[in-house]
């Protein structure tokens, strides 16, 4: 399969003021082969199929780095409580009565939702991933998945076992789609003793760690009674940096956390939206930037958020740093938009496939229409897609080469049939439905 | 024109549990006659034109109240700035040189991108306003105008005099979809003794006051430092608050300033993504709602947005008050929904035409098409107006009675025209275009 792309404008994402007007991608069996000026374009290279559109900004697939996908089945059910209350009144019922099949249809609504928006790859931590990796193969998106894993539960061993299979069962996977990590919960559900096993099933498996850290101020409280230091110090203590760490929220992090994590380069996933809605907090963004750690983008689950849209989310992060830094210079458009390609290739380990438009890395590729009223006029294609645009911009997905959305419409699934499983998932989980409830 | 919408859900927003499963309306002449279950509609009605959709909501249609609308033409031009370089170096400079026909394409585009995302009405403050009238007049939307007034400029007396034949040539035209008010900048650019003259005007006319106030901290330290006091009280003893006043703004505020708004009636309009953009500060809604305040959302100009979305303010207003306050209930889903509708309909002393779906209102009505992979299962329809739809959701859009847009598309308006009319507008305006500019 060769696919070339042609009279676009391309952000490669490889530097602030990269753009390429009148610009042209070449893709070959998955693997970019020529980005640059269309008149560039190698003439030689012949083409199945050809996509085209001057209204086009073609930009890296975005990463959405840390998500429970099948939570989509609860959106909605419960909002505006407080996170105690939220959990044990309201997910924790439902998750106990979870199947996978359960599991199967949410992830896949899911993935729907964020192949339409034009996030290509996304990092989950969840359970019955046996399930959410068969959605991830038949929707043709990619992404990092780890078992979650609750050290302080019966059976924990259990889980980490199961993990291991997962892992041997999935890593590299769906033509290298699907890479695997292990999912710690966080440093308050799983004790140093657990997290240093996991950790040595990590090096012996060669696969990251997936991982809650600081996302309250209650749990950055509770380590510190319990063990003396801040839960990422708590993690350095077990050993868990030896191995490339994807760190969700990192809300609550001292100046000395922030060393800690830029010096073993562990990734921070920012989840601005979820923060917010629950008052978790504000993420130290500009600070942890500044630091040197990575920084990525994330929705966390849909009942919390409660849309898996990685473009509110870049907006939320741009506008949440620059009013809590009292700054408005803080975290421009092109900072933002590099979160959510770069930072997430890089949080999930991908750097080297994803993240940028450049010869030799896997075919993500977004295409997004300018060609819209709220997006005119096109002073700045990279203030536009952070400041204005919205997921519904999307015309066409590119996964690993493969066309998965086109003019806006998901190719390789059958959404009807998403929407009507999920619904009577979402229906037997309830029970009874809310007195407002549609289902 | 007999028009009737069934199959469908309504949300009428007379209270947070008031839902019709199953319900119908029906228009008679721009005029809402019933609004209830569809099984007991009167079944005398005799319409010209069915709606129908079992996935579609129904919802009074938005009120944007605070906006500059043909700032669209600037949208992307210059972000991630302070505010003193943002406006000297980059909009005051573009401003001086917006001639008449740039104003109407400018807001005809922001017509349009307001009408294709479900909001019916506008609060506008800007200049060249018969053209701003013109563009509403065009394209079917209702809006309330106010030509801004700044009473330090020499020539202010004029643009009161000016002001004054614009709302006698408008007030009440266009069916009555454009009503006006006066609009003094803000208590910085308008002197006690010049908004003296203002109010002695609007009692004369029988108009509001759109008027900004206490948008930045710097603002109220100048006011206080000039006149001893707050903006709100320096208004209060301008006698302001003689009239019906839309507060735009109200970042800073005390508790005293907030009594005074209470008192009076006033207005406040919260614009929540532009005061993050610009670092303004954070409203305190909560308290403003607590005290009795009427509350309604904007967007601002599309310049420190960028968009006119009002979906996405709903959301950040919903999220801002939980982060920012750290109390996840605070500023629930229909608290929000209410301010972006009837809070908005009282804001521009509309609330007895518009605002709610209730038999003898204006039909002013959006139906939100809940087939959607973001927006399922749907355990909520208030949930997920607020916290996971966007703009592109919105199916149909009926102003005054008269469908506007259906199917996601305008059919008042040739879009293609205006963002080409917009475009030549921002060419000539920017003079040479900036390095990513796509122009
Ligand atoms: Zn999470
Ligand atoms: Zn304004």
């Amino acid at each position: 399969m060769r696919l070339l792309i042609k009279d676009i404008t391309v952000i490669p994402m490889t530097g602030p003021e990269e753009i390429i007007k009148n610009g042209a991608i070449a893709v070959e069996d998955g693997r970019i082969v020529y980005v640059g000026p269309a008149e560039e374009a190698p003439s030689d290279f012949r083409p199945n199929r050809v996509l085209r559109g001057s209204n086009f900004v073609a930009l890296p697939g975005l990463v959405n780095a840390h998500t429970h996908a099948a939570m989509t089945l609860f959106r909605g059910y419960a909002d505006d409580l407080p996170l105690k209350r939220w959990l044990e009144e309201a997910i924790w019922p439902l998750e106990a009565k979870l199947k996978g099949e359960d599991v199967y249809w949410g992830t896949l609504l899911a993935c729907a939702e964020m192949l339409l928006g034009g996030t290509t790859t996304f990092a989950d931590m969840y359970f019955f991933m046996d399930e959410v990796a068969e959605a991830v193969d038949k929707s043709g998106i990619r992404a990092s998945l780890a078992r979650g894993l609750i050290g302080i539960l019966p059976g924990a061993d259990k889980a980490l076992k199961e993990s291991e299979e997962f892992v041997r069962r999935w890593h590299g996977k769906a033509n290298g789609r699907i890479t695997c990590m292990l999912g710690p919960h966080a440093p308050y559900t799983c004790p140093p003793a657990y997290l240093e096993e996991v950790v040595r099933l990590a090096e012996e498996l060669q696969v990251g760690i997936h991982i809650h850290v600081s996302e309250t101020a209650h749990e950055v409280e509770e380590i510190r009674r319990q063990y003396g230091c801040s839960p990422v110090e708590m993690l350095e203590k077990a050993g868990v940096f030896r191995v490339p760490v994807l760190a969700a929220h990192g809300v609550h992090l001292s100046p000395r956390d922030m060393e800690i994590l830029a010096q073993y380069k562990a990734a921070v996933v920012h989840n601005p939206e979820s923060n917010m809605k629950l008052a978790s907090g504000i993420a130290p963004v500009t600070e942890l930037l500044a630091a040197g750690v990575t920084v990525a983008l994330g929705t966390d689950g849909a009942a919390s958020n409660n849309n898996l849209d990685m473009w509110e989310e870049m907006r939320a992060a741009a506008l949440l740093a620059k009013v809590s830094r009292n700054d408005p210079e803080a975290l421009p458009a092109y900072q933002a938009l590099e979160m959510a390609t770069l930072g997430g290739a890089k949080a999930l380990g991908l750097a080297d496939q994803i993240g940028t438009l450049e010869v030799g890395k896997r075919a993500d590729i977004v295409l997004v229409d300018l060609a819209r009223a709220h997006l005119q006029p096109p002073h700045d294609p990279i203030s536009h897609l952070v400041y204005a645009a919205r997921a519904s911009d999307v015309d066409t997905v590119i996964v690993d080469g493969r066309i998965v959305v086109e003019g806006g419409r998901l190719i390789t699934l059958d959404l009807g049939e998403i929407m009507a499983r999920s619904c009577s998932a979402a229906r037997r989980l309830v029970g009874k439905p809310l007195h407002r409830s549609l289902l």
